[in-house]
């Protein structure tokens, strides 16, 4: 079976701890604010130099108030720093709720010496609780004194809510003959689902990008990585992607039509694959990372509707925990997907085992390889279903008992 | 708030002990046929009257052999017994799997002296696997002299997979002056998702039915008892829902334009009601029976939508385990039903307890209710959404930690 997408083919250097303070000209820090007991709780991440900014926000029709006050603001393409908090959702909370982001926002504008409409204002954790103000508030002083160049790792870590890692990520890459940075952070491990971006993400680069090829180049950057995990199939109401791009690289202005534009699009995609797997493998309780991969499908469409319904099934998710090689959930899930498929012509495979083929069953010896595929820590599904010339993947976890236990206790 | 469907006004006695064979005119068994070890796991039921028939069956695109046989067998409007084992599914068996069922159901046919096109066929169990058809025909070979006019409560039995306890009852109602009965059984406790009939259910009734009446009746039946429940969003390849009337009870032959047709459909409605709430009691590993009521909607499509997000949620289900007040995760869950929805003009409610008021936030003392309520065996969480008159509301289960086991351990 053939791989299900290329990638571009590009000489790319990922860098040793890197972070969204490893591109040029980026501060960050994290500071215990008192919002989440014992821990750091409220993370800056600011620009040196004017910025063009783009951001993708939740689908989810309940949409936190940050993420309100951020789709307004990021319209211009001109933002340049943002204050993000753990702990607190924000969501949920009505007009109150509101003027507690706009406050937040200029809180930290005030700290940095920036304009209001410079700032960017994240949340994240339970929904339907207020803001602390006057902790926010607190933190944010601190802040002034706290970024740093080398921040990236320390923000990372403040923004965390039941991830058990901080996720961050850089690489470089050769632009027009300049060595141009991208470098990112995102937290995230339940309430994952693929609409849109999802939970906290922020990517900078030290590129120069013109806005609209910047919105452009992350809404196809997206597509291919945070739209495409799943952890519980549950959207967020705060999800957040912001992209910032501060031209401290040096080098021309990249617009859509530049030549360089899609090498440059192409280094942001492997940096929020990575980023969004980052996100699967600390998924809440996961003891797997499973690519769901479909081929043969009668449409692209078809292949992702296919392959989000296995990757969403509670029964497929279980199995996989289990390393329980109960196959007949993956057909079964496809069956329901709505994507065009004929059990008569589906084969499926996990890594190299066929398990079905056409209407023939594994025999007993391949179960057993099955069942050894399955006890890996990382491990491929694909399923052909020999009708076209569609594709698509995903990259789910699994269901286990701690899944269990840390969603009936979160907020308790 | 007012109750979301108000139900016709009956008569009904409830029967102890009813079941499949509580109508006049039935006979049905289980026997050890040897498919599971240790219990009985193949059942009988058969009409000793010529009967008309309807059945639903899995909107799923990867059927069962036995479903794909069954569809095409029922269409006549006239079949009168149906033979059901349990362990197999006999799905994704290819051609070898169809030319199984249609073995199945002609031993069956020699067995009771029919044609084979009045018999029916079910299975339950793993996908993927073949039936072990000596034991079919063993298991088949005893029914001859199993079957009996009580044993109905045999056959619930007999059919049950993950299933804790049989599912059976029956009602009477007065019809055009005459005492008309009608029964059933059902098994399930996973892979249960409301897209149509679920998993495996049969209803007898002693009344006279045209054929095509029939029909319309057990489609409307399903709509609101099978298809409004929901234990893991997982839809069966196996899923059937059998209504067979054999006219025992006398009387005149029920048209939809007959004065007594609408009396006899709320009977049944009341009936697959019950049997679809069984279904949801014994969910896999639950310990709640959720109602999740949704009102005020735009639509009662979007009520429907909506409800079916929150009852499908894995982190409002794992809430529910844990008696966590995270009421949150239920606005959340509306946000991105695709329902319209505006946060500032929603109401949610735990049976009385208010959580949230159109942008206004529980206080601690209604979250100390809210706990205490959602500690409760059986509770009703309701959103009115006070956009319009669209209601609807979907029963499901928690996700509990025997949850998980149940399902990681399934086929090993």
């Amino acid at each position: 079976l053939p791989v299900v997408k290329k990638r571009m083919k590009m000489n790319l250097q990922w860098m040793t701890d890197g972070g969204c303070t490893s591109a040029k000209g980026y501060r960050a820090c994290g500071v215990a604010a008192g919002i989440k007991a014992g821990r750091t709780d409220l993370a800056m991440l600011v620009s040196d130099h004017p910025c063009s900014a783009a951001g993708l926000f939740t689908s989810n029709r309940v949409a936190a108030a940050p993420v309100e006050l951020d789709r307004a603001r990021i319209a211009s393409g001109r933002c340049r720093a943002i204050v993000i908090n753990a702990g607190c959702a924000n969501a949920c909370t009505g007009p109150q709720g509101y003027a507690d982001a706009v406050e937040m926002g200029r809180l930290a504008a005030e700290a940095l010496g920036l304009p209001e409409a410079d700032v960017l204002v994240s949340s994240t954790g339970t929904i339907g609780r207020r803001l602390p103000m006057e902790r926010v508030a607190e933190g944010i002083r601190l802040c002034r004194a706290a970024l740093r160049s080398d921040g990236g790792a320390d923000a990372a870590r403040a923004i965390m809510t039941t991830d058990t890692v901080p996720k961050s990520a850089a690489l470089q890459v050769e632009i027009g003959g300049r060595t141009v940075t991208l470098g990112g952070m995102c937290k995230g491990s339940g309430m994952i689902c693929p609409q849109l971006a999802t939970m906290l993400a922020y990517v900078t680069t030290d590129a120069a990008v013109e806005p609209a090829a910047l919105r452009t180049a992350l809404t196809r950057a997206a597509a291919a990585s945070f739209n495409r995990i799943t952890v519980d199939g549950d959207q967020s109401t705060n999800d957040t992607l912001i992209l910032l791009a501060n031209g401290a690289a040096g080098g021309e202005v990249l617009t859509e039509a530049h030549p360089d534009f899609e090498g440059w699009v192409a280094a942001l995609m492997e940096l929020t694959r990575v980023l969004a797997c980052k996100i699967v493998e600390d998924a809440e309780g996961a003891t797997k990372f499973v690519t769901v991969a479909v081929e043969g499908a009668a449409s692209d469409a078809d292949a992702l509707r296919a392959a989000r319904a296995v990757a969403h099934s509670p029964l497929f998710k279980t199995a996989c925990f289990g390393a329980d090689p109960n196959w007949g959930r993956v057909i079964c899930a496809v069956g329901y997907s709505g994507a065009e498929v004929d059990d008569r012509q589906a084969q499926i495979y996990f890594d190299d085992v066929c398990v079905y083929d056409r209407g023939r069953i594994a025999d007993a010896a391949a179960n057993a390889r099955l069942a050894a595929v399955m006890t890996k820590r990382a491990f491929t599904v694909r399923v052909h279903l020999n009708l076209g010339t569609g594709s698509d993947a995903v990259y789910t976890s699994d269901f286990s008992y701690d899944y269990v236990k840390i969603n009936s206790e979160y907020t308790t």
